[in-house]
């Protein structure tokens, strides 16, 4: 494995970044590492010269009223995941390296980053674009990694890359998970023992829908049901949002559907998790 | 001079711009070249490898009664000029390129961008950070070079470059006159014979005011009076406002002042003109 360097400051990073070998691929993370990120890294070891991780918990992207302070971290054994995972550079800054004092530019899209996680966390897309151009300013990668469990900011960020003309491809890998279903995540850390076992069912959840699709089903109402129907019967469950949305305008989708973004935010005692399964449209006969 | 080339889409000019030296330095500009354009060039010329220039007259930065149809054009003698510059490559994009469907990625700066300019425009600053976000990542320059003549796009430019990281060094360069002080722009074709008889009283107005304070004068509200009573006294001169603002944030001073950015809007029949000069602060005794 290579040795792994650790900066903090923008001047580190240009520094410690011009000595990389290219094409560069970068994983933004928010640190406590799981299966998830390492992926992502694996990924990204497979298809550049060198992998660059950042791990930020970014203030700008949670609501007033969530989890920042409580955001789960493990710096210690964060490092020692990536230096096994092959990873050659970490980004590490302080919040005030991010947001100087002054700082007053953000980055925002409208029409895709409104409905679902838009909705229920005002400010948060804005959050992520804004500090995703700064890592792509920082860092400039050729690759960038991000997971599918996230699927808004995954539609969000492509969008941004696009519009702003980043010159760096996105790619975006399968969320990966639990054996019993539950989506990697962070936050999972926050379950009780008895939450954690209620949490599968929101995979339990699209994986019925995505059943029922596959047995011929094509209502976006009787899929939402089905999913709504799925966590009714589980203890500890209190659904947010189900969704069967356009997969690329993220408008929920009504009467007789091809392919959709089935997802959900469903909060398991205090804690709000989220998840989705993509269902391809058949291709044209 | 070396050849000029020419290039529409993004993906043309990723193509020609790999293939120039570096470092490169960047002039955007709406085209309808002046002197003022043309200093850009020679600044950017001998400080870098390669120039490359942008003309596109960017929707996004002019307001709904503006002069977007009316803004003046003259691609033959732009690339004439720009040949005769030492320009290597243009950028010539439709809006279509620069806006395609879907388009929805803004970059918005705050505090700085609500004053002045910002107050009479409403989504001006919106549209010049989101287009100039656009052309550093398309263009991706070491360098971009943008004249002092439009002071707040100046301060605002480079509050984004910084703020969102950018690897990009902003480069301001001096306004250029004409031989009676009239500010260089393109827009200044609107005048009549009679109008541009009556242009010269905005720089006339803000001498006057530059030599109150190298006389000691030192009440922005002074200053400010100094300019409009300039103004008063010039046929056809309608002022919009007049500014006497802390250079750095671009807030309206009041009372006993440093140094300071004097800057006005004036209407000059039907046009609206705008210049300023920089009053430096002494340095400490």
């Amino acid at each position: 494995m290579p040795p792994l360097t650790i900066v903090s400051t923008i001047a580190e990073l240009r520094t410690a970044r011009a000595t990389l070998p290219e094409p560069i691929g970068l994983v933004p993370t928010m640190g406590y590492l799981h299966a998830g990120h390492l992926s992502l890294v694996e990924r990204a070891r497979g298809e550049n010269a060198a992998v660059v991780v950042s791990i930020f918990v970014n203030p700008a992207q949670f609501g007033p009223q969530e989890d920042l302070a409580a955001y789960p971290r493990d710096l210690p054994g964060d490092l020692a995941r990536l230096q096994a995972g092959g990873a050659n550079l970490v980004w590490l800054p302080d919040p005030q390296i991010v947001y100087p004092p002054g700082f007053q530019t953000w980055v925002s899209v409208e029409e895709i980053a409104r409905p679902l996680e838009g909705a229920m966390r005002p400010g948060h897309f804005r959050g992520v674009a804004t500090v995703v151009a700064k890592l792509f300013n920082a860092v400039q990668p050729q690759r960038a990694y991000f997971g599918q469990k996230d699927a808004q900011q995954v539609v969000v960020i492509r969008r941004m890359a696009a519009d702003l003309n980043f010159p760096i491809e996105v790619v975006v890998c399968p969320t990966i998970r639990e054996p019993d279903g539950l989506a990697m995540s962070s936050r999972n850390s926050y379950l009780s023992v008895e939450e954690r076992r209620a949490a599968p069912v929101l995979f339990r959840a699209l994986s019925q829908a995505q059943a029922a699709f596959l047995d011929g089903e094509r209502s976006a109402e009787a899929l939402r049901s089905r999913m709504l129907a799925a966590l009714a019967a589980a203890p500890l469950a209190e659904p947010q949002y189900v969704s069967c949305a356009d997969p690329d305008t993220l408008q929920e989708m009504d009467g007789s559907i091809q392919g959709c973004l089935l997802s959900m935010a469903v909060f398991i005692g205090k804690t709000r998790l989220i998840d989705n399964l993509l269902l391809p449209a058949e291709p044209a006969p």
